[in-house]
């Protein structure tokens, strides 16, 4: 069984003093040093990346990390847009799978503060399609005809929307890497100003620089040797039409329900096993749709579900859904996103997550969305 | 056996008339026509492109596939700059290895045309290392370094550089689907214009548009069914450091070397079996020092052995290369030709490379290069 047995997330945040490589060193040597392991002992490594290319003319981030590491062995930059990290891990198993190598790195990170606004928001576009961007459509538009669907089809009001980014924001308080550390409201919520209607800024995730990385293996020596090891029980991959005019559904993001039912199925589990999950938060409105998509609540009742805020940390519960504070309050560098999720979960199975640790949790999940739902990473942990 | 049982390259070229899916759709239409398959029946795709994100802001190529053809099934794009053909092609095959899919499709493409002069030349050097970029060195005088290098060490001349374009020229001439159509001498090459010294314009490799796509399959019944099938026998990937500043040797590219040695052991067969080579000739040094670090010549005598032109088609030889005009003549729409190098040699070993058919080869092997050799894809077919 490929198991994960070391893990390092760097601080989320505006981190101008570090470049994308500076991050990705940082959380590759953190990761390495956690498992216990030399950099010779990787055998091939996974590097999910989106705006390398777009925002600072840097590619072949393969050859990069050769350098960085003097190591000659395959190194694979992947790009499926916010699930890049997400898709470089279901990679960096498949690898695995096929008996390549024993042990691999996985690493996603993102730099996006350095620059201007327009082309951070031009370049995360390039995931829409050329349609929707010629229209003028960025991802707050696509996400907020979501919402409004969803609101309107269920009888949903914003507030439903708000206790997602309330939720959110009160992990983020427990997790110092997080990107914001600040408590909110319902009332600031609904106070803060609309991006795109019904979606206002505290129902967005930020703009953040950010890396994270994970060793997985199967080397049972090594898995031994782990101070901490938590088994993958699945990664799996679905994809969706990039354009929202193209899907079927608006109220489901197919993809996520397709890759959680391989997962589930592959896994041997079901949803109600779950005891910690982190999903793709990117707009308030995911996270609902997650929450159903994934196959936790019905169809239409995640707002009256989030109404009781059962998936907050300290409720009582024994299941706690973002508990990094997610998208929204851990931050967004969208190629370090789905590695950070699983390094969550991993964190919160191997009882390392501090102040925000949550009682013996036995499986977990991490959901990992790419544009406005055209790819979807499902992975399933535990032991 | 993992086995190509369809291929389709596009007309490599200018060609202003097509954008970059058009291409990729003519490419994946054309490879599943030739199969005898039903876009249902590919299970996963691996998609090779390096500059959409750069030229076109157009990312998330994975979910615009899933558009065009209706699938949800698992979708990567991958990039290892000019060997991203090349590298999704490896992946394409391990994650048959893995049994997460019988049959894979595999497209590499890229739109370059369209953009100003200085905007390619600019996104081709995303590919090299931020110092490189900061002290202005673009690909032509990281390997004129190269090439001086070379020709001082082992005492050849510029002739020597410019036998290899007059060759893959002449295979153009025989390839219609080629850039170029048009027969050259060394007197031309040697009066065409420095790039950067000692390599002038006819010693590189043009800027084009294009696409390439190859079914692979271990599904028996499938590959009993095709009209023609060829197993691919090794695929390897290797890296070296990104800089030209941090390699030991300045007369091999190392990251060949390696994935050469162990593509010929994973295939159990010695460069002498090889009848059919794809090598990568970005510049023309480049197919003189692939020629010695793929083990084909020894260190040192490439250039005495262009001398005689053993390699050229229709000179008598049972080892021809770049028999589809090269990179040189056949054009370098970078995402495209790792797929391009190894759809030359299913079409040679399959009978159907038409006027530059070379008689009865048995192995081939494609190989295509990252950057100034900081990835290297080595891929072995035969049957």
């Amino acid at each position: 069984m490929t198991t994960i047995i070391g893990h390092h997330t760097t601080k989320f945040g505006e981190l101008w003093q570090h470049s994308l490589f500076d991050l990705v060193k940082q959380s590759v040597f953190g990761a390495l040093k956690d498992s216990g392991l030399g950099k010779d002992e990787v055998e091939a490594i996974f590097f999910g990346n989106m705006l390398g290319g777009v925002l600072e003319n840097n590619l072949h981030g393969g050859a990069k990390l050769a350098e960085m590491l003097g190591l000659n062995i395959p190194i694979f930059r992947v790009e499926s847009a916010c699930a890049s990290g997400g898709v470089a891990f279901n990679l960096g198993m498949n690898y695995i799978t096929s008996s390549q190598a024993k042990t691999v790195l996985v690493v996603g990170a993102e730099k996006m503060t350095d620059y201007a606004a327009d082309a951070v928001i031009s370049g995360l576009s390039s995931a829409t399609s050329g349609e929707e961007q010629e229209a003028g459509l960025t991802f707050p538009g696509l996400y907020a005809m979501l919402a409004r669907y969803y609101l309107e089809k269920y009888s949903y009001t914003e507030k439903h929307l708000a206790y997602v980014s309330v939720k959110n924001h009160y992990h983020g308080l427990l997790n110092d890497n997080a990107h914001f550390q600040k408590k909110i409201t319902v009332a600031d919520v609904l106070a803060s100003p609309y991006v795109a209607d019904p979606l206002k800024v505290l129902d967005s995730s930020p703009i953040s620089d950010g890396a994270s990385a994970l060793i997985i293996t199967t080397d049972k020596s090594l898995i031994k040797k782990a101070k901490r090891a938590v088994s993958v029980l699945a990664s799996e991959v679905a994809t969706d039409s990039i354009s929202l005019s193209a899907r079927k559904n608006l109220d489901e993001l197919l993809a996520t329900r397709i890759a959680a039912e391989k997962a589930f199925r592959e896994a041997k589990i079901t949803p109600k096993d779950i005891s910690i999950a982190e999903v793709h938060d990117c707009f308030s409105i995911a996270e609902l749709l997650a929450m159903e998509d994934l196959g936790f609540w019905k169809k239409g009742t995640a707002g009256k579900h989030m109404e009781t805020m059962s998936t907050m940390h300290g409720n009582g519960s024994d299941f706690i859904v973002n508990s990094s504070g997610g998208l929204k309050a851990a931050g967004h560098p969208v190629g370090a996103t789905g590695i950070k999720q699983i390094g969550e979960v991993y964190l919160q199975l191997t009882e390392q997550a501090g102040k925000r640790q949550i009682h013996k949790p036995r499986y977990g999940l991490a959901h990992n969305v790419g544009g406005s739902g055209g790819t979807a990473v499902v992975t399933i942990l535990g032991n």
